[in-house]
């Protein structure tokens, strides 16, 4: 008797400022991560550079059937140009680096993606009460330094979609004067201005102005801090951060078919999830009459694994793909 | 020497008013559709009675290794209730009373979508001069009744959507008090609450007030008759849905990733195509900066085939679902 085939292979999630690594074993449809390791990308010239370290610090180079690295940025004919790395990456240098069979680089948020359905319990937060969706049909957006989202079709077909650049919908009076304040001063208001690290700065600027009072030149980072020894925070930044996030968690539902769940996923919402009312962000994601009985059906999730793009990597590639 | 299988399907469209179908004759991926006939569904006590009407008028029930219908609503389970013809459709059912060994229920504007790929130049308008977009996956989004939206994705997966039902994004101060105007009337402003035959009446409404008109009781087709002698319609109104459609446009080509192409199908466009500005059309879905270079580069097209959604049931199921 013989168990299911296994496939080894290396996964990474390269961002502007870290990569990330570790060695991925599927059999039969389940990976097993292990040696996961991050690089500062400033320490090293390219990235091939970054694979040499990963491989020494584990104990040598080892066999690979296959590579997938999720990568910052858009894939354009298996090449990604890191504009703020000065480094260039191709699906067949990888495979020449490395010696694996198959090679594969994908957007980080489509690599989210791939990870949805093998996300445990333990790997999300669960917004509300709502456990299992209506599909299989999964999408997740991700509020960081920018705010993207990628949709898991039925289980298995990944979407990449450029969302956050979509503009930006209000839906009462105060977002209106926040939504007309930021169009004056900056143009377009997407959901990305919004919805991200610089969507806090902009929303704080934007709500001090409606609300007549002071606008200090404040970080992110300052304008959420709203317990600490030098908290200056502004709680209504953050209170409409989120009110936010829930209606366009339930706009994405919709526009995306996720019938069968929302994931958030990004560094700001985690950092920040003692601060979010449940009730009231799904009160906020279900506030889409006529369909607020779909909505209200639709699961929603924060994720706190912490490498949630090594997971989708290692689980990318069908079994076919990595054979061929 | 022997050609390609030959696969021969029935067909249908079944709308609120109306039931079109047809058969279709699939060999090598290509279908041919041959004997259409339009039913006014007031006219029969349910869907099988048409069919058995169509049978009789097209010469008699012939052998079938398929049948697809498009319906207007959501299919669960294999079944769709049409709520105003107090009508159940069933794959089940629909196999025993056509004898087709495989039947499909799909929802009218996924059965646009997966009409696209087979739609020639003589099927569409094009709107600007971009014709090849950078991807295969497409996005049709259809205004007539109500407004809906679905995406094929890599020119094989159909993601059904809810994106009329989605929070519709003004844009400048004159659509923000349009915004407000429908926010204080009506709750929520969705998509379908501005671009479909009711958001015409809804615009109108509110492009009267907020330019101080008198607001008259028109009907979509009195708003949109501007040319006629008897003439009385709004200009502005109309104008004012094409910008609109234009934004969204771009907003879904981004929310669906569809660089491949934007399809514009349902009854309204085409109806009022004379009045469309092109170049303002585009430089609407254009306006996405920071995006604005990756959405020039995908097209747009008005659908102008009579039958998309006929089109589409020839070509939704795979051979292999076929042989099934």
């Amino acid at each position: 008797m013989t168990g299911p085939e296994t496939f080894r292979g290396l996964v990474g999630d390269i961002g502007g400022t870290n990569a990330r690594f570790a060695i991925a074993e599927r059999a039969g449809g389940t990976a097993t991560l292990s040696g996961v390791k991050v690089f500062e990308t400033d320490d090293y010239p390219d990235l091939y550079a970054v694979i040499d370290a990963y491989f020494e610090q584990a104990g040598g180079q080892t066999d690979l059937d296959f590579a997938v690295l999720a990568v910052a940025g858009p894939v354009v004919d298996g090449e990604i140009h890191f504009t703020n790395l000065d480094w260039v990456v191709s699906e067949v240098e990888l495979a020449k680096r490395t010696g694996a069979r198959t090679t594969r680089l994908i957007n980080d948020l489509a690599a989210i993606a791939y990870a949805l359905p093998h996300l445990t319990d333990a790997d999300c937060h669960l917004l509300g009460t709502v456990r299992e969706g209506e599909s299989k049909t999964l999408s997740v957006m991700g509020a960081g330094t920018g705010f993207g989202a990628a949709v898991l079709v039925e289980g298995r077909t990944c979407l990449s979609t450029e969302s956050g650049h979509a503009s930006w919908a209000p839906v009462n009076d105060f977002e209106r004067d926040i939504h007309k304040f930021l169009s004056k001063k900056y143009g377009r208001v997407t959901i990305e201005m919004v919805l991200s690290g610089p969507g806090l700065v902009h929303l704080y600027e934007a709500i001090t102005f409606v609300r007549g009072e002071p606008t200090l030149d404040l970080t992110p980072a300052q304008i959420t801090n709203l317990d600490g020894p030098d908290a200056q925070g502004s709680r209504y930044t953050v209170e409409t951060f989120f009110d936010i996030l829930g209606s366009v968690c339930g706009d994405l539902a919709l526009l995306h078919g996720a019938t069968g769940g929302m994931y958030i996923a990004g560094g700001i919402t985690p950092k920040l999830i003692k601060y979010l009312d449940e009730g009231r962000f799904r009160a906020r994601m279900e506030a889409k009459a006529p369909m607020a009985t779909l909505v209200e059906s639709i699961p929603s999730r924060v994720i706190t694994h912490p490498y949630p793009a090594l997971v989708g990597a290692a689980n990318a590639l069908t079994e076919r793909e990595i054979r061929a």
